[in-house]
């Protein structure tokens, strides 16, 4: 931690920062520039962290220079962190050489619809199943989502298809509920900094997909996911779904370089969610096939059967040829990318031996 | 509801629009321009909210004429609303001529310190105190509060001073518990949309202050009050606290215009908590002056004895000396605005009489 | 400067760096902390600004700890500057004791209507006059201003008014003719970077009115006035005008806590432009009061006779008798701030003498 | 246009507004709705647009249902417009199949680093040079471009290599200048909307290399190409650049989904900026490959011999191995989008027979 100190500081100022600091267990070294004195602070920044150092008389900034995540820094893991989804005889792999495409419906809105976009995700090349049972909607008279109803067509879907399936959790005491239903606890974007549901998740032993929040920095999506690993859960999935931003043109702002820095900062697995990104069915392949170009490890998207009748998220729902065709035009960037996608075709022949 | 399609659209889509708004008990009317149609909805928007019409073919875009809210909308009630914070016999109602001023420690650290706070700041004219119990820290790492040993502190320090007391709640379980022993319950910035516990405390009997979220529109702050006036809970209190900006110099951006635009928009009493916005103690008081004379119901402001051995938010805490010299410098910015607060005298005559 | 190093810098990096650094005339000391060397580079940073230092390996990050600019920063001044407008006999001063109101359309339409809004503004108080003769318009379909011709208007609405005159100029070529016609130089927020214009009108000796770009810092401000005072005219206003903002709500946000960051950084005078922040005339007397509690040293306001004629901004001007009316309700919060503005009847008595 | 009226206009107040939109020649229609009246608008909303509509009494909110642009609109062209750069017999095309990759240094510096620059990067496939001969500088204390020199050394450049040149003109007076050396005249983000330039290299025949302003939305963009295009020039190259955003991590955010909207709206070809939109030169590929992925017609990346010695953007430059490992990695994704990208053995034999 570097302490720049203001131009008019006193002597007794200075020694009541050194001794601050030292107190909480650091050495100091002090640098003196021809306007300004800098105090360097040795030893571990986060026992300063909470407390009063920038509102010392005689504090000019605060700059810290060590990142403030632990667990989930690149440095604490000896490779990349590989989330194993569903059954262990059969598990989905995220975070290795094989790309994560996740796919299915917005809302869980019946059995029926859930069961025909599982098959025809599953075809096309998906490897698990998303569907919200509890939905966040800005409006309470909106559609809140099935609930537990919602839970068991999912289980049921997993149960036909074998597909892992992935929701969401919106409240603390569902946490368990969740979990016993679903293979991944997916924490929404407007739930990032929930820390009493961050610290929930960390305590179950199922896999978490983390979005990130729409005004989150990249360092505070990563302090998010250390919540829940410092709990003792690990199996962390990262995802970037667009970030606020000012142009109507989109619903959010995918930033798309959020991958490569994720990449260079942690260990743990980053999925685009590009349909929350762009908001419109249109852009998605696009931006899918740029997230996979920056080195993301999967897609998670929204499929609807029409989604035109959708309860949530219609505009930017592909129907089922478009995921179809997605999935047909994502192959050569995945192998450009150096990784794999499940083939369409074997899927198909596995769903029907399933 | 007003559709606009898209240049090329063919007869049966645009039958297939109209016969989907009417479908949903709407009426349609259509105006046939020079390059485009536009569908115009009579009737009730809300019903047509949760589906996809925007994702019909020909559909270009979608307008809504009607605000998303209800029971938040300044239409639903005859005046402003009056909140009534504290006892039945001497309550401190928030929305009426007086400006309420609400100061505090960021987190209760102690007895001894929240005491000395509370008696300086009614002794300043301030008429409720903040404090934090549970507090969402971005590192799992740093102080999280002192939790229900906090509350109880808080009780204490109400019963001393007579100053009703607000803190936050972040767990949907411990409504409940903080409803017990707080007068306000605090839903912070970052759960603004955390919709399981707007409909917890929905559901008490406490009067609910509101904050904006960091990446929060001023229509999504009024939805999310409606979520909890929805559940019966009428006594809601908003919040402006500084919105997601990109320019370092301060750590939120003060979106003073937000005042004057809730008050066009809602009945609801608003407050300015200008610590959170700043992020610098310094410009607390420019940016206090500055929502008065926008016309804000009052302040919600951090006070630590010594902010320099504060736990939390430290940089942007007021000392005692400092609040102190803020409430004078208000005066004149109230008495301008046509408000009144409280005489720092009168306060501290009730301070001995108490 | 202090440059924080990779945690596997080399011996010979580190070398490297701290000879690139003295190369430029500084002296470096190393601070070894437990997990990272940081070199502390004390001199005039400037000299290292332009080169590649954050690009040498090794290197994770540099900090300035100097501020960029110099004839602009308040140490620079013994005091506030204060900027003199119009004719030496009874000049208007900026950034004393005074507020300063300027008032005025959008765009000079005509001879009669700027007249009109002249005497107008001038009866209630105003004392220099806006008007735009060329317009910055997104579109090029749209009405561009009337140009030279309404410089001429301009200057005869001085002559009858003895208002000063402020005007935007945006091509270098015409920063002469225009500094012939007009008495304040306005720089317009898409030109605040606009380095060919800033420096040609700082070779003039006519004051200059500079807003801030949509997606300027305030550090990018004030190294913008920078620009303008490094070519020698030292008469700069700095104007905060609302910045990009990604709520609908205002047309930008208006971030008022720029006023008083820029009074702690700078002896420039400060003003504030409501009507550009708010996009919405309902709005332009909250903010123009917020201004004014927050320490601005003065408003530029758009007027118009009738804004639903208006050919630019109309939405956004202020009829005459809503002027009239503002001016009113701005005095007590002048008085509260401890300022003075003109009082509407004296302005009278004088138009009565002119 | 349609006009949503305030719930309480007067029959008066609607008539007016009827003839007022009548007035500008167009023709309107009524819907009454349950809770507000709509004015639909016929006709050419271009000439409403100038107007103070949205101001009359009775009016809430104005929505335009036609694209301001013309020129720039995709349906004006039958196809994608080819930019033709360079000499007449060996023109490097910019929209067609062959993907365009410019690269050269941030700032032209000397005769020996640009040849060196440009051979290198021509080796590697790159088919123009970019170099800054006037720059624009935040600092008016930094190295500003050699200026006239550099321009000289550009087309230098050009006569040993057969590169075409790509240079910043940020000044109208210089545009002729700037334009007998160079063969594109690229227009910066900051002065985007800086009318006065874009007018006049509107009346030029040079390709104009239109950069996205920092808080530009995508229809402003084209409204700016739209300013040159009305002029006469129809040779305008977009480039996305990254705009601003709130997260430290990168110097800008790059809107990758601005190239696929951009594709929507516009026949004009799309470029990408990685070097700029990421300020880190480890970044740049994985920038540069979503960038191809989501569609883009080329890159424009700055390349530097010795980046720690750079005079400008030394930490997002890449140096000359770093650059043709960058195109190595480019060409699967080219393949992938079904595009071509120069082989760089190719380009090396034809240097030898240059």
């Amino acid at each position: 931690m570097l302490v720049v100190t203001t131009p008019d500081i006193t002597p007794a100022q200075l020694d009541a920062i050194r001794e601050h600091v030292e107190a909480a267990g650091l050495r100091t070294h002090v640098i003196r520039g021809e306007q300004r004195i800098v105090v360097g602070c040795i030893g571990d920044d986060a026992a300063l962290v909470e407390d009063g150092l920038a509102a010392m008389p005689g504090v000019e900034s605060v700059t810290p220079v060590l990142k403030p995540y632990k667990l989930a820094a690149r440095e604490f893991s000896a490779g990349p962190t590989h989330v194993r989804l569903g059954s262990a005889a059969r598990p989905v792999i995220v975070g290795g050489d094989a790309l994560t495409v996740i796919a299915g419906p917005c809302s869980v809105e019946g059995e029926a619809m859930l069961l025909e976009t599982a098959h025809a995700v599953r075809a096309a090349g998906a490897v698990a199943l998303r569907g919200g049972a509890f939905k966040p909607r800005t409006s309470p008279y909106a559609f809140q989502g099935l609930g537990r109803e919602a839970l068991v067509m999912l289980a049921e879907a997993r149960a036909r298809t074998g597909l892992p399936v992935v929701t969401e959790v919106m409240d603390p005491r569902l946490v368990e509920l969740v979990a016993e239903h679903a293979d991944v606890l997916q924490i929404g974007a407007r739930n990032m900094q929930n820390f009493a549901l961050l610290s929930e998740v960390g305590r179950v032993q199922r896999p978490v997909l983390l979005k990130r929040g729409p005004s989150a920095t990249i360092a505070e999506l990563l302090m998010a996911a250390e919540y829940v690993m410092a709990q003792g859960n690990r199996d962390v999935i990262l995802c970037e779904r667009g970030i606020k931003g000012w142009d109507p043109a989109t619903r959010n702002t995918f930033d798309v370089a959020a991958v490569p820095v994720l990449k260079a900062e942690t260990h743990l697995p980053v999925l685009v969610d590009p349909s929350h990104a762009a908001g419109r069915a249109d852009l998605v392949p696009a931006l899918s096939c740029a997230a996979l170009a920056a080195g993301a490890d999967g897609l998670i998207i929204e499929v609807h059967p029409s989604p035109a009748e959708a309860r949530s998220d219609g505009p930017q729902s592909l129907d089922l040829p478009a995921f179809d065709a997605l999935m047909a035009r994502l192959r050569p960037f995945a192998a450009a990318a150096g990784r794999t996608l499940p083939a369409a075709e074997l899927a198909q022949v596995a769903e029907v031996a399933a």
